[in-house]
C-alpha cells in the first residue's frame, strides 16, 4: 500500500496503482502513481532515448524510458525500485527510483473525464470519476458510517433482518410504484421495508435494522431524489412514544458521524473544506406547528396548501437551530395526521396529530420515524380514512391480528446523509451508481 | 429482558412479552411469557372465580383471574410482579408472582400455525412462525455470521459499496432476468452485483464487499432456489490468482463460523441438535476432473453431458473429504471454461479451465469465485465466444478499456449458509420472507 511506504526505511519495494500523473522530461522522468490509500512519486533517472553502444544498460534504459513515456493516465502498472526519503518531494516526503516497470493494463490515451467536466459526463463515466481522492473518500466514509451504526445496533442486541424487495402489493402507497413481470403475475419494487420491518415486531424480534434498496419511480430531477436509494432501517419494541425511537435515532447519528471524523476528519477537511462537528444530545426538538411560525416571524410564510414543511422551509429552521443552538440536527415533531401514512400512531390526546417526526440535517430532510398505530382497530380504521383498501393491506393487518408490542421505527436515506455531511451538491455525487428516471447506466 | 432475570434480586420486576402458553388450574393459574431474549414463568397465586364479600381483594383478584384465563396464544401483555428464585422451576429457576397484568394486544384465538403445520402453512404466517424460539436463533446466528464477515472487512481496509439493482441490461445471462417496468422503457433486475464489482476495481477502490439482494427469475422449486436471495460479494485487486480468493474466502468463513459458535453454539445444539465446527484452514482443495474421478472410483459417476458436477456428486465428494480429512469445507476448482461465464480467467497453460472454484459446504454449493479476466481483447472474445453481444456489454467492457488491476472476488448465498450451519432442509427456514414463483406473500 502506497500509504504505508513513509513509514518505510530507505531499499527495495515494490508497488502497484495507475498512473495518474507523467513529467517527460528530457533527463529525467516522473510518474505519480496512485493506488486507493494514496498517491507517491515514481522517478527514472536513467533517461535514454537511443540506444547507446557506450552505455552497458542501454539495453534496459532504452525500453524503460520509452514504457513511461507511452504511459497514458489510467494505466495500472507494477514497479520495483529504491524508495528513498526526501523531504523535497511534496508527495508524502517519499519517492521510488524506478528499477523496473510492468504494464499490467493499458488504458486508452484519451480520458472521456476532464477536469471540468458535468455531472453527466462524469456519471458516463462513473469508474473514472471514483478514482478521484475525494470521490474515493466519500466510499471510505460510508463504509465507517454503516459499520459505526451497526456496531450500536449489535451492542444493542438488535437484529439484522434483509426483507424482500419483491411484493405482492404496494409498501405504502399506488403512486411511484414499480412493476416486475413476475412469471404469469405481475410484482412490485419495495418503496421501503417498512410493512416487513413491523412484521418482525409482531414475530417477537425486539429491535432490528436493514441497510437495503429501496425504490421509487419518482419522475422528479432534484438533487436529493433517486428511483434506487440505500436506506437505512430500524425499528424496536416496546416503546413509550416516538421520543424513544429519537433517542436511538440520535445515538446512531452519533456514533457514525464520531467514527467519521475520527477517522476521516482531516481527509474531509482537506478535500471538502468540511470542518465535521458531532452534534451534541439532545438534538433541538421543535413541533412542526411551531416551526413554520418560527419561519413565518423570520419573513417566510411556507407556501403549501396542506400542513406540511417545504424544503426552503426546512432550511429555514435549520439556520434557526444552527443559530440558536448551534446544532446541525434537528428534529421537527407532531406531524398533521393528514400529511403522514395510516400507520403512524396519533397524539392521545389529539388525533390531528402523529407520534411522529422528521429530521432535518443541515437543512433538509433525511429521515421520518414514528411510533406506529398497533391496535388493530384503529390501524384498520386510519387505512380506511387514507382510502386505502383493507382487502389489499389483509398481509400486513393480519400482523396485528395476533398480537404485536407498541414500536416505533425510522428510514433514513444514506445517500443523503452523505450528501449533507460532506456538503455535496447532489446525491448523485455521493451514490455509486445513480439511478434517475433517465439513467440506468453504467 | 427476560434473559436478564435470573441474575437479579427476588423483589419487583416489570416483563413485557407475549404469551406463549397458560396453565388455568383450579386454584393456580401459570403464564409463560416469552420476549426475543427467553420465557420466564408467571403465577397467580390469587385465583378467584366468583366475587367474594369476605375477601377484601376480591376486587382486583377476580379481574386478574379472568384476564388469565382469557389469555390467548401470541397476545402481548405487561406484567408488574414478584420475581422469586426458585430451584424447582424448570424455566430458568425463577418466576413472577403476579401483582398487575396489562393486556396490550390481544391475539385472535385461532392460532392458524399448529405444531405439526407444513412449511407453507408456516409461511403464510411467517410472523407466527418466526415467534418460535429456533427460528429467532436463525436470525440472531444471521446478525453474528455477518457482522463477524463485515469485520474482516474493515479490518482489511475494505469498502462497503452498494451497488444498483435495476440495471439497462443483463447482468450476467439473458436467462431468468426479471423485467421492470422503467418510465417509458424497460430495466431488469440484478441478478448478481458483479459487473458493478468489478466496475470499483477499475476505479481502485482495491478491496469492496457487499451484501444484498440478488433477483433470479428462476421457475424451480428446490430447496435451495428463490427468486430473491441475499449474496454476499467480495472483490478485491492485485491478486495472483483465484488462490488469493480462496484464501480470503476462508479467513470470512472461519471469523464467521468462530463467532457464531462462540455466541450461539449452545443454542444451536440444543435447538437444532447440531455441533457447529469452526473449520480448519486451509480448506481442502480438489481440481473439479479429480473430484468427478473420486466419486467415480466410489461408485458415482455424475450424469451430466457437460463437464460440470452435479448436486448428488456435490454430496458425494464432501462426504469423502468429510471423512477423509474431517473438512465440512471444501474447494472444488479449475473448473471447465465451458461451464464457467466468459469473464472468468483461463488457465495460463492450459486455456480449457479456468482459475476458479466452488465452495461447498456439508455437500451444498455455497459460493462460486474466480479470477477475472481484466484484459480487454481476451475478454471481448471470451464473450464472443460465449455467443455474447459486445455491443450490449459496452458499459461493462468499458471498464476495462482504462485500466483495472488484476482482480478477482466471490458470491455467496448467505440463506445457504445458514441453512447448511443449522442443518435445514430448505433455505425457506432461514430465509425471512421467502419469495419463489408461487410465493410473494406476506
Amino acid at each position: 500500500m502506497i500509504k504505508d511506504l513513509a513509514a518505510r526505511a530507505d531499499g527495495p519495494v515494490r508497488v502497484s496503482g495507475w498512473v495518474e500523473k507523467v513529467r517527460d522530461q528530457r533527463y529525467v522522468q516522473f510518474v505519480v502513481l496512485r493506488d486507493e490509500s494514496g498517491a507517491v512519486q515514481l522517478v527514472n533517472g536513467g533517461v535514454l532515448r537511443e540506444p547507446d553502444p557506450e552505455n552497458p544498460r542501454s539495453d534496459i534504459l532504452v525500453p524503460r524510458t520509452q514504457t513511461i513515456s507511452e504511459l497514458t493516465h489510467g494505466t495500472f502498472i507494477t514497479v520495483s525500485g529504491e524508495l528513498q526519503h526526501n523531504e523535497r518531494v511534496k508527495l508524502g516526503g517519499v519517492e521510488i527510483q524506478i528499477d523496473e516497470i510492468e504494464v499490467v493494463t493499458r488504458a486508452l490515451p484519451d480520458n472521456p473525464v476532464a477536469e471540468d467536466s458535468g455531472i453527466d459526463v462524469r456519471l458516463d463515466w462513473r469508474f473514472l470519476d471514483l478514482r478521484r481522492p475525494e470521490q474515493h473518500l466519500v466510499f471510505q466514509v460510508q463504509t465507517t458510517f454503516l459499520h459505526a451504526l451497526r456496531q450500536v445496533w449489535i451492542d444493542r442486541g438488535f437484529i439484522e433482518i434483509q426483507t424482500p424487495k419483491l411484493m405482492a402489493s404496494a409498501s405504502e402507497s399506488r403512486a411511484e410504484l414499480f412493476e416486475v413481470d413476475y412469471f404469469d403475475g405481475t410484482a412490485f419494487l419495495a418503496q421501503s421495508p417498512q410493512f416487513f420491518k413491523q412484521m418482525a415486531q409482531a414475530a417477537g424480534f425486539g429491535g432490528i435494522f436493514e441497510v437495503g434498496p429501496a425504490f421509487r419511480a419518482d419522475p422528479s430531477f432534484t438533487s436529493r431524489h433517486a428511483t434506487e436509494f440505500t436506506s437505512i432501517d430500524t425499528e424496536l419494541s416496546w416503546i413509550d412514544s416516538h421520543l424513544d425511537v429519537m433517542e436511538l435515532h440520535e445515538e446512531l447519528i452519533v456514533a457514525g458521524v464520531a467514527a467519521v471524523k475520527e477517522r476521516h476528519g482531516e481527509e474531509i477537511l482537506k478535500h471538502f473544506g468540511v470542518e465535521l462537528e458531532v452534534p451534541a444530545r439532545p438534538f433541538p426538538r421543535i413541533p412542526l406547528a411551531e416551526a413554520k411560525e418560527i419561519v413565518k416571524a423570520e419573513g417566510y410564510e411556507v407556501p403549501r396548501a396542506d400542513a406540511d414543511m417545504d424544503p426552503e422551509g426546512e432550511r429555514r429552521i435549520a439556520a434557526h437551530v444552527k443559530q440558536k443552538y448551534g446544532s446541525d440536527f434537528v428534529f421537527l415533531t407532531d406531524y398533521d395526521a393528514s400529511i403522514r401514512p395510516f400507520y403512524h400512531m396519533r397524539h392521545p390526546e389529539n388525533p390531528q396529530l402523529t407520534n411522529s417526526y422528521d429530521l432535518i440535517y443541515n437543512g433538509t430532510e433525511i429521515s421520518t420515524g414514528a411510533q406506529r398505530e398497533h391496535r388493530i382497530e384503529v390501524l384498520e380504521a386510519q387505512a380506511v380514512e387514507k382510502g386505502m383498501d383493507p382487502a389489499e393491506l389483509s398481509f400486513y393487518l393480519d400482523f396485528f391480528r395476533y398480537g404485536v408490542p407498541p414500536h416505533g421505527g425510522f428510514g433514513m436515506g444514506l445517500n443523503r446523509v452523505l450528501m449533507l455531511m460532506l456538503q455535496q451538491s447532489s446525491i448523485r455525487e455521493v451514490t455509486y451508481l445513480f439511478r434517475g428516471p433517465n439513467r440506468l447506466l453504467p
